[in-house]
């Protein structure tokens, strides 16, 4: 058997996130990457991802694994692959990988991004969320920076009964300036079920004047949502890139 | 009466275009804004727009206007169209103009830009077209200066029989780098129809080395299409801006 690693980049938004699932209409990435690699390779395929995003989140370099027995060459399969598939999904980098890697458990980093824009737009909505006016960056860099570090992220997540444990490290995270958006650059070592979005919330409000940074410090300390938050909108995040 | 002045962003991928048409399932853009008019200011609503965009154009600033004798505030009419409209088309700046002023003939120059990335990409692939691999710019730039001035553009155009007359006069048309694209930004009095996306495949066949430089001016200064030339993929295009 090979074990073979491939980069998926994704537009969200016409899926239900990256898990498969058994529900009827219910599209997802990992659903149509392993049906038509299953046509392809003429074999049940089951993958593994570094990140399970949620539905209508997007990636730029979501990490997947797979095994197969199949001898096809790795950049005919890609080919044949990308044929198959949607245009909003396209597969890079196929890469044979020693039998121990595994795209998730392997995984050291997450990175993702968030990008927001101040007005409503008809072609950067689709990969944006809306701040509905001009947030203090200052203020949102500075609750940013309370982020970093390890931390019981309790309060800035969905409960998740799949994923026990509410510790992560954050290694990185700060807002800059591109263009028009004001974009968010996260990295930890793990991300609690739409924990970005929370914190993006957090931070906006923040930025807003309608969420004190102190409040926003004691909910990261105390892991306790006591002011109700909640995730932006699902358009303006990528799984930007996985370090492993 | 009162003659109305509005900017309209789309994404166009949706749409069959700007036009109103009445076959039935036809989705457009001008049908979007008319009927959700009509709905608000509960009349029959007619626009004129100053470029008719073709099935999946997108517009940053299309300029259209309507008249009504409705006494409602613009700003208040704005925000119920945006309410009622998909997010996917936008109305922004709302002018009461003098009744002379026409958002097509009066128009004195339409800017357009098209963007082309090098390899597929399921994000970016919304909002321009594919090379497939890197042309040499340069050639594309000398082409692009050919453009340049007044010619009889039939050789780069679909048949149009609403609009008589094939002479343009090109004020501007220049290729440059931005991120991963490759952009064209074209100016221009008036544009035959899919003229834009068959200068762009005329282009990009020069840069790639299967069309020369010396064929391209020939059917510029013939209006024959002496090669077959394929408009490129609408997505890439977008009605950027209109001079008054």
């Amino acid at each position: 058997m090979k074990n073979i690693r491939i980069t998926v980049e994704y537009d969200g938004t016409p899926y239900s996130g990256w898990q498969r699932q058994n529900r009827k209409g219910c599209v997802t990435v990992q659903g149509e990457i392993e049906s038509a690699l299953g046509m392809i390779l003429q074999e049940k395929i089951s993958l593994a991802a570094a990140g399970r995003t949620d539905k209508g989140v997007h990636a730029k370099a979501q990490i997947a694994n797979f095994s197969t027995a199949s001898p096809m060459d790795l950049s005919r399969m890609v080919h044949s692959l990308n044929a198959l598939l949607p245009d909003t999904i396209r597969i890079t980098d196929p890469l044979e990988m020693p039998k121990e890697f595994h795209s998730r458990h392997s995984a050291r980093e997450r990175h993702y991004r968030y990008f927001l824009i101040a007005e409503p737009s008809a072609i950067y909505g689709r990969f944006s969320g809306c701040s509905f006016g001009t947030p203090d960056l200052a203020v949102m860099q500075q609750v940013a920076g309370s982020v970093r570090g390890v931390h019981d992220f309790s309060a800035f997540s969905r409960e998740d009964r799949d994923s026990p444990g509410r510790l992560c490290t954050v290694t990185a995270c700060q807002w800059y300036r591109y263009q028009h958006f004001l974009v968010l650059s996260i990295s930890a070592n793990r991300f609690l079920r739409s924990m970005v979005r929370y914190l993006v919330d957090g931070m906006l409000r923040a930025g807003k004047g309608t969420l004190s940074a102190e409040e926003f410090k004691r909910m990261l300390e105390t892991g306790v949502m006591t002011t109700q938050l909640n995730p932006v909108a699902p358009s303006g995040l990528f799984l930007w890139r996985v370090t492993y």
